[in-house]
């Protein structure tokens, strides 16, 4: 259930007030633990939970695919009454555990792009993928009609208007993968942990679209998958995009109605 | 600096490629030391960055206001490469000192609304404010006009595209501070340590309003600081409500043109 009903107080200007029945988005914390350890607690909305987790390993560096990861099971939060399941706990190969779980991992478990500039130097160089070698080329009719693709996926958005997506997209434009998240690096994590399941990282020849802004943190999540091209609704930051062009990444912003901004990696973005 | 220049290259369907001037917000590391130890490390707008280190300092829980600190310094970040002072190392009071710096400060060390059940429950014992017999009552018409008051305050939006923004109003509706930042929570940050280190907590009969939705994490950064009513240009998250309600705090979300829905505490929200 990723949406509750509520009654709200509607009231606007000249026509006074009126009881309604408001849809709210679901934010509810997860915690992602590996065997006895604590890595993560995220707000998130509920459902997928495997995959964030999934996601969330592959984009913090503790794994590289889903392929080390040997089992992951929902537990309930102890200290909740609620009884909703608030816990994943993962079980790591052992292949994976020998180099994890290190203080940097520690230092970068906030899933809001909680890094100092070490971090940064790190991920540059521990991202397991390559992107700037990629071959991936996406015609400009093809990227401009992303967004709206990406909006017809969205079940949640027009109910609750509180919710942040992600969408993975082959060469061609054809949608893989959608996620709505009250949190936008979880949207991210969870599609990169659907992709992870079905082993098809790196994803070589895809294009991440985000539907605000891309951080520096969305960037870099971006690459740790592998991705070759990220696009963005709204703005880059400038982290983001010195991120972007130092790994040979393609970053666009502003992807809205006709037109957008190509920040880095123009060489990738057919003009016909 | 909080924004750069960058050339860009712009595609518009049916009019080709330009190259562009675009102006991009500055994100970079800053690290929130206390004493030896490193509490936080967050993305965020440079600028004002001791009233966000104090801002984050009180809605963590680790000092009540900003007489509990001794002093603030900014440092070069050793590991930095650009000479950015991105590391603000902070001196507590030894009276402060005693009771902060717990596990439980650690795990909330996030600024992107990290917390378990079990923090949650923390918060709303520990907040040492309470709001619920706050007197404050704001007229309707008044609360209307909040954001184009925020919006004609936000200096960097229209250049950038990419900024959050909180503002702080008091009950007649008078902007008290506004700030800008590439994390929506450290824009509230920002607001609160400016506050703090006027000596102006609790903000008893003050209104805050985020430029986005009302998050968990945003509604219990006001009740950290005493904010009685925390309104929202788009929507508030389940878990936001059930803050505000078990605590007596009034939440509005969509606040924008010409209405709004009042979700907790339609006390304060006076209708003409």
């Amino acid at each position: 259930m990723t949406a509750r009903h509520r009654r709200v107080m509607q009231i606007t200007a000249g026509r006074g007030a009126t009881w309604q029945s408001d849809t709210v988005s679901v934010e509810e914390p997860l915690e992602i633990r590996v065997g006895d350890t604590a890595l993560s607690v995220t707000m998130r909305t509920p459902g997928d939970d495997f995959d964030l987790a999934a996601g969330f390993l592959v984009t913090e560096g503790i794994v590289r695919g889903a392929d080390e990861i040997a089992a992951m099971r929902m537990c309930p939060d102890a200290s909740a009454s609620t009884g909703e399941l608030n816990v994943v706990e993962v079980t790591l190969l052992k292949s994976a555990v020998s180099r994890s779980l290190t203080p940097r991992a520690f230092y970068m478990t906030s899933s809001c792009g909680i890094c100092g500039k070490a971090s940064t130097d790190a991920v540059r160089t521990t991202s397991p993928y390559h992107v700037d070698d990629d071959p991936l080329r996406v015609p400009v009719d093809v990227l401009m009609g992303l967004p709206a693709v990406q909006r017809a996926a969205q079940r949640e958005f027009s109910r609750t208007g509180g919710l942040h997506a992600a969408a993975l997209f082959d060469s061609a434009g054809t949608l893989c993968c959608v996620r709505e998240d009250v949190g936008r690096h979880n949207a991210f994590d969870k599609v990169i942990g659907w992709a992870a399941t079905r082993g098809m990282l790196p994803l070589r020849s895809h294009v991440m679209l985000a539907s605000g802004r891309a951080s520096f943190e969305l960037t870099q999540k971006a690459l740790m998958a592998g991705v070759p091209m990220l696009a963005a609704v709204s703005a880059p930051s400038s982290l983001a995009v010195e991120l972007a062009e130092s790994s040979g990444m393609t970053l666009i912003g502003f992807l809205r109605g006709e037109r957008m901004n190509v920040y880095t990696g123009y060489e990738r973005v057919v003009r016909t």
